[in-house]
Formats: structure tokens, sequence, C-alpha cells
């Protein structure tokens, strides 16, 4: 019985969260502060040798004053990231909060159940060797399609939201213990809500089994913040969210340009630049 | 099946908790301690630009010692605020201990049920481009007469309350699998026994979803703290908090005018004077 | 069908937890010191204008050195007794680790259920307008009676004990959807094994609903610390407690009199004076 | 119906956890650290007046660098050695992590049963004045017979592992709400896997009801760590454990004799000497 | 009825994770950085005379910047360790944030079943004092052909994941009360879905009950970290893990050679030389 649906993984994602200790920078001479900003500023700006990128958020609340999100190509490249933010001269004054460690990954249960198929159809037997190589091939002769999707550019929108997921395995309600049919069923319904918002918001789904704390991250892009609201809202009441959805903190705040870290250390709420980035 | 209650949002809200370093301000120079006041006095005192509005609150317990609240047009307002209270001079001797990020909201299931059926009389099928288009223009329909409560001045009332609440989503009691005309009918009773307190408590209800870590925020205001230990007692019994109500931690302390702000750091209890806000 | 319960108020409660940094007042001079003491002292000797009143009990363990509670008319009162402490010399070397604010709390189970048989013989309807305005009557008229209990003294009993409870709202288990004659019954067997160990124990229940984390604060005093061991696993065993009762942390320590500062500071246990309180 | 069963109690207990800034140890000089070590090592040699003690426990783990465990006869002593540790000179380097505060306990679950039937046949009353006067006297007069046990020695052995528990008040399965001979049966069975390792392991158990977040402490010392390991574990499936105990942190490390605080400040694994203890 | 399987044990493990203050090491000058590098080298690289060895792994996220695990023959030697790790100079850079303790352990499920059979038609009986004794000895007897995986080297690959986890103890679904037999035949399916990976990744189980808070953590290296998210997910699907398995925080880096410190320090992503560790 068909039990485990394939997914195909795209860019290693590390979130960082930061507090910032404002009264030092604001104590800080004007000379300092460029160049504190500076250090920051060419960290984002710059790209990665592997394609990836990295993008800053402006925080709401106290969780964090700021959030760094990078995508590269290995953990290698990531840890490289992470030792590279620690030494900028301006991280003295950042408390690191909190972060997430992910690879954005495309959840394949339809494709799985259209493979299984003809797998079963051809004759090889489910949890064989044979069937688990055809079924990896299989897969991977998906990726060069779905390359877009797993090596995307960060969205060009203003509002950024970003909260971690589990599917529930309780003792009465268990994701990991429904048919696959069903969930299948399920992450279909949930994806047809998904896309009555599709021009509205722009989604990036990573895995984290293995590497965090919960199974999945969510990040949400929009040019209006009200559509995260009605948008998670709306997929409360799926079956997929309200029986099997755990939810962990949730992050919000608004995404600017490289070229803004001077204004958002100055004390002015950074912009998005519409030349910035491509959506 | 209707089974997603639509909503109208008003002013994007940021809560902000604050733990002072009493012992730091007590040390200052009377002059050090009259700037300080000043700055955080000229914020509170400054309308903002889009008509929003700050109130600060004087905290009971260890959790803060200071409440601000923050009412803007956008969450790019909002950012603002947090950067200009995170560079007042006084920002050294605050510890941010905790926060809120929210959008008042006014929960419409029976404007929702009435809008559906008048929808499904004119053969607009549930679900379809046509009606949800047409479902938000009706919700849209109704947002001037609503303005007042969307975008509602902070109530002129000495005693704040601050909870976060979630509708419970558990294994056998879930809120979000109940059917709509059920949950219709809790908010029905829980608003009944709302409106037998409405001379006593004003009350901002906002949505988090999508924004923090509960699914809505509850400001309470009233000129007699027991208001709330009765209010908040009374409907603990009714079905919608009996069986589907989670509360976060709750928050409370004596709203204060900004010409208080100089008594209050020098440690007199300060007072909400009647010209400085209106209800 | 009679659901609340009613219940009448006295003393707002605020109980502060500090852990001392001790260090810092054995590396003070002797002087440094008394002058730390003097401040405590007189803080906690003055008797506040409206009668109220401020205990001083050293804690066992590393969640607190000192518990200060305030019983004070209103929560202006408290927010400036807050202030007061915040700002003696000492608290430089408190943190403060917990608190909580309540108001004394008789719950009146039998009470209601009587009036409200009265308010129905007299033809009035539950829920109405009259009826709520007859019980309230009806409950303040008890008011002068209670007096003493209302505003009670702090009991001059050496070992003191503080935790905070709630209500079970489990998914099976519901305090809050239990019928009131059910909850009734259960507080009167809940009332009864109290009643037992009324001579060896003395206790303050407060309320917190609307004000602090937990539905309710319980403080015990005793001349023999087992008798809170006793009590609680006795009560553990009633129906109100196995099937309902959540209890949050527990705090133990010895009282002490406001002129026992000095001893304290200097690393002496401090002693409980047979005069400084009445019991 | 008998529900509650007696217990009888000796020492009072407190553990206290630190985590030690080594870097300053280091940094001292021989003689401040020969200072250091000094008072530390007399508080341990130091005989209290009451025939309690303290022992010292070099801990694994990032929980804590050090346990102390001091037994005395009464809280204010208990009181007392808090502020005695606090006022060391090395107490600068510790950070307290976590405490528990105790009493050691014999529950007395056949006894309690055997007594109750002997008041019955004499004809007194479950609940009864006269019953509870006569259980009281009877469990007292048990006492001298267990004052070995009650105020036991700390045993003689290298390996030490504390844990604090609680009985389960699930909403399905709850201790408090089964029948006191279940429970007693659960206990004897308990008991019996217990003396499986009777040669190997000494236990010390302490209650905590009104005194500290769980129920109940337990202090296990063995000449081989794997012993705690293999009891825990076979315990884990007898009923008591498997569907009525909940589990705290478990805190293990090498008990150490008082004349090796020395060994232990300049970072050698500290040694129990022989003749430090007496099992 | 037969219940507890029997385990063998290896290597005592200590996990240890740190947190890096990168702004004091950035700040430093480079001859201090390099004694800083060559003690933390030193100690990784020296063999200790147990046979044990001791890892580093630089980590991602905010949980820790650096994970060190330390495999010795006993408490004593762990407890050395990390006093070890406490006192050198780079020690002051670094803040603990999470640990684990826990023994290398091997479950042996069938082969307990099978030595019971033997036992039963030899006519011993369960849980007497010669079945255990027969049983002991008939398991020591297996340690010798299991010593290469008892005191196993920690694997020469790359990437790190470690999480400690509990068999869950439900109200509905308890490991605890299943039958040995189900149990046995969860842990046989469990491993099988292990085996299909047993070229990508090397596992090393280690049991914490009595030691940590978890009852067992799991080490798991590999060439390519997604097979840690592919394994654990297809896991997740089996009864041991979907109905039973309860999971810690999970943590992920890449490991390197003790030669490679100087380069981690400088802030370049250290390397895993092949020479440095035999897998």
């Amino acid at each position: 019985m068909l039990t485990v649906p394939e997914s195909l993984e795209g860019w290693c994602l590390l979130h960082q969260m930061f507090r910032v200790s404002w009264p030092a920078l604001v104590q800080a001479t004007n000379d300092e502060r460029a160049e504190l900003a500076a250090g920051l500023q060419e960290l984002l700006a710059q790209a990665p040798a592997d394609g990836g990128s990295s993008i800053a958020v402006a925080m709401l609340g106290h969780k964090a004053d700021l959030m760094l999100v990078h995508a590269r190509k290995s953990f290698d490249a990531l840890v490289q990231a992470q030792l590279d933010v620690s030494r900028l001269a301006i991280a003295e004054a950042f408390e690191s909060t909190t972060s997430y460690v992910s690879v954005i990954e495309l959840g394949m249960y339809e494709m799985t159940a259209k493979i299984h198929e003809q797998l079963m159809a051809k004759g090889l037997e489910l949890g064989t060797a044979e069937y688990r190589t055809a079924m990896k091939d299989a897969m991977q002769a998906q990726e060069p399609r779905m390359t877009g999707r797993l090596f995307t550019a960060f969205p060009a929108r203003r509002y950024a939201c970003f909260y971690p997921m589990d599917k529930r395995r309780g003792e009465i309600k268990n994701w990991y213990s429904a048919p696959f049919e069903k969930r299948a069923a399920m992450m279909r319904d949930h994806g047809h809500i998904g896309r009555l918002y599709s021009g509205e918001v722009s989604q990036i789904i990573s895995g984290s089994i293995g590497f965090d704390d919960w199974e999945w991250g969510v990040d949400l892009f929009a040019d209006d913040p009200l559509v995260f609201k009605k948008l998670i809202y709306e997929m409360r009441f799926d079956e997929a969210s309200s029986d099997y959805g755990e939810f962990g903190p949730f992050y919000t705040g608004v995404q600017f340009s490289p070229s803004q870290v001077t204004n958002w250390i100055e004390g002015q709420t950074p912009a998005l630049e519409a030349s910035s980035l491509s959506s």
C-alpha cells in the first residue's frame, strides 16, 4: 500500500531573526553607522557564487527587528552565509532570537500516485529495490521541468510572512496514519484554496524534517498584508489544516532593498525598490 | 456548504511591552530624566499623519512595566512606530518582553450568512469566482457604515486589559470543523454576554492570523478593573469559550496621558487626564 | 439554567518574586548595606493610606529569594507599590522572576443558588436585566458580613505557600460545561477538606481572570510547612481537584518581619516576630 | 471509601543546580582560587547543628556544572543553607539554573490499608475527627521504626541521578481518581521492581506537593550509572509508570568529597573518597 | 509475560552545543585567535586514554554555532571532557545552549525474545532471580560480537544531524503498555526502512533514560543532507514513529577536522579532511 509521497528539493534556506540593540546604533557616530550599514548592504547585494541570494525584512514586534533569508545550493554555503553575517561589524548589535533551516520542497502527491500506478502496471512491487530505483528515477526526470520553482528567486513583494508548521500526529487525529489517498485529496483541496489567491500571494514551501524543529516552513510574500490573514484564515477551515495542521510562531514584516540598509539604520522605514529584485 | 465567515479590517495595531530598568532612571540626573521623559511624551502626544494614535499603560507585574499600543493605517507605519520607540533615549532603559501584531477586525458571521443567502438566491454558486467577487463587493459595501468601529479611537478609560486567544483545534473539540451555523449561533450567544456589559467596558478585537502567534487579540478598557474579571468569567461558561476558547497570557494596567510621562518616570502613579483622549 | 456563580471581591493583590544578586550585597560596605536594608524595611513597615499592607517572605529555591505581597484597595495603589519597590536602592540587586496580579475573592456557589431560588420565586427570569440587577444587589447586601474575609490582614504564620491554578477546560473533562449543581457539590466537598485543616492553615484565595495567566491564586500560611503537603495532597483526591484542578508552579518560604530585613541582608534566616503582625 | 494514603516525613531537602563561569575561575590567581575552594569545602564539610548534611555532585551537561543537596530538619535551616551558599565568594561564578524543594517521604499504602481495617473494626467511621486522629496517632507510632530511612545519610556512591515526577491526572488516565486498592497494587508492583535492584542502587524519595512544581523528587545513587538506565527503563513498563508516571528533567553526575573541591576548581574530575561518607 | 527488551551499551556520549560570540573573536588579535584555535584543536586532536574521541560540527541556525560530541568509556571521563572544554581559553566566547548525556545502545528485541524462549524451554520462570541472571549472562555473551558497534568510531561523513526522541506514553497510544511482540514487530519494520538507507547514512543510537530529558538520542551522518530528510520522512509513516514516536529539537551542521579549527575561527566554512577520521 502506497504511503510515502515523493518530493523534489531546491534551494537550501536559512532564516535568521535578529533583535537589534538600537541604542548602540543611535549612539555610534555617523561614520561608524555608515560603516556598519555598508557591511550589511554589501553582504545583501553580493550575489553568491552558486546563484543564490539573501533578502532582508524589517520585522514587526519584539521577536525580531530584522529577518535575513539566505538561499544557497548547499549546507556548506549556508554555513558560510551564517559565518559571514556573524562576523559583520553590525553583528555586535544583533541578538540572534531564532532561525530556521530548511530546503525548498515541492510535495508530489499526485505525481507519486501517477508514477506508482505506472510502476505497478509494469509489474514492479512496492518496497522492492527495483521499485524504489524506478520511482527515484521517474521523480528526477520531473526535476528539470520544476527547476524554476525549486530554484526560484525571492518574490519582489513588500510584505513577508513566515511560519513553521507540522502535520498533527495526535492520538486520535494522525496525518501519518491516514491513507495516502485521503492525504492526497486533502492536499488537493488545500492547494485549491491556495490557487484562489495565486495572483495576490507568492509562496515558498520548504521542508525541514531532519533539519529543524518543525516539519515545514512557509514563506508568503504579498503587496497587501491582509492577504496573509485572509488566505490563512480560509485555509484554516480545510480539513488538511483544521484537523491536521499545527502551527508555530508567525513572523511578519516589510521586505527592503540592500540599498535601503542605511535608511533602516538611521531609523527610517526602509523601502523595497522596484529595481532591486525580480519576482 | 458555507464555512468561512467574512470580516472587515481597520487599524493595524502593534502592542509593545517593556520592562523598565528603574535603577538606571533613578540614578540619572534630573535633567537627564526630564529629557528621557520629553522624548517619550512627544512620541505619544504627536498625532501620526495617518490619523492613528499611540497610548501608554503602566502595567502591573513583572511581565511589563509599560505597554504602548500603536494604531496605524499600514504595516509600514507600524514599522516606523517601532523604529521611533527603539530610538528614543529612554529605550536604553527598556527591555522588550513581548509584543503583539494584529489588525482591528469585525467578524461578520451574520452578515456573511445574509449575503450568502442573497447570492444563492441570485443563482451564484459557492466557491466560484463570481461568488467570491460578489461576496467581497457586498462586504466592502458594508465598510463605510463600520468605519467608526474599524478606525476607532482608543477608549479614554483608566483600566486596560489585553490578552490573545485562539479558537481550539483539538482532536475532539475543533472550532474549525464545526458547521458555520453552529459557530454563528455560539458567536451570537457570546456577543449577547458582551452586550450585557456594554456600558461598562469598551472592547477592541483584532485579528492576528498570519501576523502573530495567536489568532485574535482582545483589548478591554473600563472604569473599574473588576469589570474585566466579571465579564471574562461569565463568558468562560458560554460554549464558544468553554469548549472552544484558548487563552494566552493576560496583561493589565492603568492607562495614562502623555503629559503624565514625567510623573511616571519620577515614580508617581501616572493619571489619565480627562482631556487627553475622547472615548 | 443557572450557570455562573457570583463572587465577592476584596483586596487587590500583587505578588512579586525576586532573585537577589547576593555577591553585590556581600561586597557592599556595612553602611551601604544598612541603607539598602532601611529602604526595604521602611517600605514594608509603612502602612499604606488605604489600610493595606505588604509582607516579605524569604523563599526556598532558585525561583526566588524574596517574595513581596502587597494588598491595596485599588489597581492604582498596586501600581504605586510596584513603582515604590522598583525605585528602592536595593532593587538594583533584585531580578524580577515572576509576579501575580489578583483580587481576593469569595466564591459564592451556595449563596448564588439560594438567591437564585428566591428570585425565581419572585418571578424574575434568569438573564433579564431585572434578574441581573436583583442578583447583584442581593450579593452586595452580603458584603458587609464578609468584610473581615475580603479585607483580611495577612496571617502572622511563619510558613507561606503560593500557587496559581485553573479549572480544567479539557476536551473531555471541562469544568465550565459541568452543570452548576455538580460544580456546587464539588466545591462543597472541596471546602469540607479545607475545613478539616482550619486550625492549622490560613488560606487566601484570589481571583485573577482578566488580570493574570491563571484563574486563581492560592496563598497558604501555617506554623508547620508539612501542613501544606498534607492538605494539598488530600485535596488532590477530591473530584474538584483530581478531575478539574490544574496547578501552576509552587512557591514556598518563611515569612519575616520588616524589622528583620537587616538580618536577612546580612545572611541570617530572618525571624517572624510575634508582635509584627496579627493573624 | 478509603482514598488517601498516609505518609511519613523526614529530612527537608534542597537541591541546588549551578552553572559555573569557568573562565572567571581560570583567570583568578592561584590564591584566589584557593580561597574560593576553601569556602565551598568548609560549607560542605561542616556538619549542621541539626545532624543534617550537604553533598556535592559534578554534573554532566549544560543544565548544571554542580549540584548541591542539603538535608536539614526544618525549612528555616534550608533557608539558612541557601543564604550560606549565596554568600560564598565562589557564588559570584555560580548561575543558579534550577532547584528542588522537598521533604523525604515514605509512602504508606499498605500500612494505611492495615490501620484503616483496624479502625473500621473498632467501629470508627472514615472521615470523622476520631478516625483522623486515630489514623494520625497510629502512623506516628510507626515513625520511630522508620527513623533510619526518614533521616538517612546520603549514600556514599559515586553516581547520582535526580529527577522530579508526577502521577498523571489526565482526562482518561487519572491516578487520583483510581481506587485506593488499585493504586496500592500498582505501587506494590512498582516497589517489587525496585527491590530487584536493591543491592545496586540507593534511592531517596521526597515529596514536594505544596513546595515545588512536581509531586515527588527521586534521587538515585549507584556504583555504575548504567544501573539508573536499566532500573528506570524496566520500571517504565510497570503500570504505575507506563500509564500514570510523568517525568520531569533528568540530571546526572558524579558525587565528590568536600576535600576534592580544590581538584574540581582546578579542572580535575573530583573523586569520592571512601572515608568521606558512610552509606 | 515478557515485557522488557534487553540492550547492550557502549560509549558514554556527551553532546555539547555552543553559541559563539563572534564579535569577540573578530576583535581579538591574530595571535590571540591563533592561541584560541590551538587550544580547541588540541583538545579535538588528542586521543583520550580510553580510546574515545571527540568531534566538532559547525552548526546551522541560532540554536548553536558549534557542536562537540565526546565518546568516553565512563561518566568520569565525560566529566573530565566537560571540564576540559569549559577551561579552554576560547570558552569565554562560548555560550552553552544545550547538551545531551547518553550511552550508545543496541536495542535487542529479537535477541531478547530468542533467549527468553531458550530460558523458558530450560524451565526458568520469568521474573525469578535465576531467570534474570541467566538472561543477563546470555546478553553479555553477545557483547564481544557487538563491540564494533558499541564502541564505534564517529563516521567520517560531512553532514551531521542530531535529535532526541521518546516513545509516546499517551492516554490512548502508549508504547509501554503495548505487548512485547507488537513492539518487536514495529521495531522490525522500523529497522527495515533504516536498512534501505544503509549505504547512505551512518546512525548512532544512544539511550538516555535516567541521564537526560528524552529517552533516546539519534545521530545521523551522511554525505548528502537530503538523506536525513528522506529517511526521517519515510520513517515518520511507519507505526513505531507515526503512533509512538515523539521528537525533540533537530540540530544539523557540517562535521570538520581538528586541523580546520583555525579556518572556522577565521570565518571560513571548515572542511572535513579525508585523512582525519576513518568511518
